[in-house]
């Protein structure tokens, strides 16, 4: 298990590592085989040139990697948000609200990661600059920096997962401690679960979007990943500046639903397994879990009938864009492009229906939940399946596209919900990736984090 | 002039006066002929049997009548906002938050006002329930009630103003002290320059909208006509639960903004005479006028060229009324169902695209608008046309359109700034009502009504 940012910072404050050897190794991990693809800009030097700075000691980072999707502005530089439309776009005057964070926080800003362009899948390919593959956990790194010691890209190339395809890989690989990302329909939360690492998608609401590409005003959530949930604690009390109380508590006697039916739907064996164990595991530590019918997850589909917000809000954002003509759309994914003109057709009336279906939905499904201290579901039915299937080639648009509905399934519930929700690593050493995911309605934060501080040791191996 | 609230519940606390004398005199001059057309469900048995409850005494409103626009949840009433199609909705299960906000500060509530059907034009024409004549200012009440003398229906008709048209006409007569209404484009400031009285357009986002049918989710603002500032003032903080500080002062030094061009285009001979009036009095108290332009009034039209937020909204509003069949589009005002169908065709684009350009519009007002306490306007360029010329023939179509456009043309630039306006009397007692407009951008609610308070001294006669 590599160490995670708690651990590191703790080594710090006990001298016995040191921020540049830190930085060392993360620049080493980010220039290994591993993280083909996964910086768009990589900024190293920048990082370890700024690492002398004043009460870097004191500060909550202490001058640990964090990596930035390439959403979101940086001052100084263009944001293309993974695209070649936007490359020679003006460049941003200002930080956005959650770099700003990071970096007061005192952590060394590593580069830009890859994402699908514009956001908009949670398969993970971009066809401009090429798809970072998954990381497979295979390399196992002893505590502490390894100078030279990099990792090899993984034997069988499987998608990453997206939208922050590259933010997961950063930090599985260890070349950044914080992933910062976005998450619409699961932009974290499938990239973690796919990559073995923990995504926590917080209440919206609780950090500021501003200086962020949007895909969907309505659902963004700037959010991020780390290794663990004690740092995933740590990242959302930065980007929220707030403070989460924890609450050191039992399972015993905690009352936990798992929501039947649809998100239980078509899970692969390793899934299958790994949420059974997940389950039992808690059973045995008493907590109590109920089997929740959940009618309201059914209707999903029909609220959504006319492309959902992604499609509507995307395309108002694009439209600039793509009325610069037909070469302008050319270069657009053409995956992207089609779901992005989706929003085209939909009339004010409806996006207007869309908004209040959904407020009638999030009442109907709070009420449910009330009474649970989370739900608990698979993040993903499916592990990762190879990058190879699944490329750019149209020939593989329909794969792609089942594939992507997939995955979007069960994280895009929190969105609608406009919720939040932990993903965790739920596999043994020997499988494949997978992730559990406890989740909740608005401002449950608190308590989801809690709660995935106990379950994460319950489910190590 | 008919006594205000505030000098009435004074009277009341001197016991020159009694609850019971004023009720009986507000529901002679309801049941009189000014009143013909006002009151689409006349509440007086009720709010005479009611008025013998605790605590009145000390009460703000100390049982004084109020009216109620027909588009306001009354508890156990259906709510037709002056319409035939939801004569058969279900009635109200509570009382939405202005009405019980206003019975719990103690007023009597006297019954429902007419009203333009859902609210959609600044006329005040009502096809269905008949059109209340514009009061004319010839019956000057002496103070006290004075039981059975009530009073005729003008000499010549002429439109109320809209949408709030009851509301106006029953504050006018003395019906009622307050008329509570909503303006979404001007539905309180045009009835009330044309009826001679005052009326308020608070900040939109002070005053709950729960249980008000909508015209513009966005737009729509409850508030109140009142015959005096002092009385708009109180009824203001009724309807918004806090406090007015009052900052009395002078006008020397106070700069103050008149709005060149659009706002002072077309003005008839009357609105002219009665706006320089208005200005060389301001200035004869050492107010300091400065003649602002603002291109940006020059752009709304462009703005809402997709019909603006009106339109799109109330369409969806109004969706499922219409898709009951035919049938259910010939219950509607022609000229109203004409101007919701607009909206069917808006894309949601579109409407997002409004959104952001108010947005922006909006930012380029406040700052053009900073540095002066208020922006002084015409209310309405021109004075109450007669009714008979713009009535339900749709020979008269053209010409209710245009009348419409020039009465909305002034009031709805506040809604669009989503500002503050006060809409105060600035006609001689020889002329038919004009209104002088004070306005400015959000929140600045108690500036605008302060320097109202010293205005309206300054343009008595």
């Amino acid at each position: 298990m590599i160490p995670d940012l708690t651990a590191t910072r703790e080594r710090l404050r006990q001298n016995t590592s040191t921020p540049t050897a830190e930085l060392a190794h993360c620049v080493t991990q980010a220039q290994s085989a591993a993280c083909e693809n996964v910086f768009l800009k990589p900024m190293f030097e920048q990082a370890q040139a700024q690492l002398g700075q004043a009460g870097l000691g004191e500060s909550p980072l202490g001058g640990l990697a964090f990596s930035v999707k390439d959403l979101f502005d940086i001052e100084g530089q263009t944001t293309p948000a993974g695209s070649r439309i936007l490359r020679d776009a003006p460049p941003a005057s200002v930080d956005c609200p959650a770099v700003a964070r990071l970096k007061a926080a005192g952590g060394s800003l590593i580069g830009r990661t890859n994402m699908v362009e514009f956001a908009f899948s949670g398969v993970g390919i971009n066809p401009h600059f090429g798809t970072p593959a998954a990381w497979d956990g295979r390399y196992d790194m002893a505590p502490g920096p390894i100078p030279g010691l990099a990792s090899p890209r993984p034997a069988v190339a499987r998608i990453p997962g997206g939208s922050s395809s590259g933010a997961a890989v950063s930090v599985a690989t260890g070349a950044a401690f914080i992933g910062l990302g976005s998450d619409t329909g699961g932009s974290i939360r499938i990239p973690a679960a796919l990559n073995g690492i923990v995504g926590f998608k917080s209440t919206a609401r609780l950090v500021p979007t501003d200086g962020a590409i949007p895909l969907s005003t309505t659902l963004d959530t700037v959010c991020a990943m780390t290794r663990t949930v004690r740092d995933a604690v740590l990242a959302h009390e930065i980007l929220s500046q707030r403070t989460v109380p924890r609450q050191p508590r039992r399972l015993k006697g905690v009352r936990l639903a798992v929501a039947e039916h649809t998100m239980l739907e078509g899970l692969d064996q390793t899934n299958h397994r790994a949420f059974d164990r997940a389950l039992q595991r808690l059973s045995q530590a008493g907590a109590q879990i109920v089997n929740l019918r959940l009618p309201e997850l059914g209707t999903l589909r029909e609220l959504q009938a006319t492309g959902g917000f992604s499609a509507a809000e995307s395309y108002f954002w694009h439209r600039p864009l793509l009325n610069r003509g037909p070469s302008a759309r050319a270069n657009y994914d053409p995956r992207v492009l089609a779901r992005i003109e989706r929003g085209a057709h939909m009339a004010a009336f409806e996006y207007m229906e869309l908004v209040a279906a959904r407020a009638r939905w999030i009442d109907s499904m709070a009420a449910a939940l009330r009474g649970y201290e989370a739900v608990l579901s698979p993040t993903l039915p499916i592990v990762a399946p190879p990058l190879a299937n699944l490329g750019p080639d149209p020939a593989h648009d329909d794969a792609f596209f089942r594939t992507n509905a997939l995955l979007l399934r069960n994280p895009s519930v929190v969105n609608m919900l406009d919720g939040c929700a932990l993903s965790l690593p739920s596999h043994a050493p020997d499988e494949l990736p997978t992730g559990l995911m406890l989740w909740q309605a608005a401002l449950h934060d608190d308590v989801i984090l809690n709660l995935g501080l106990e379950i994460e040791t319950l489910l190590q191996f």
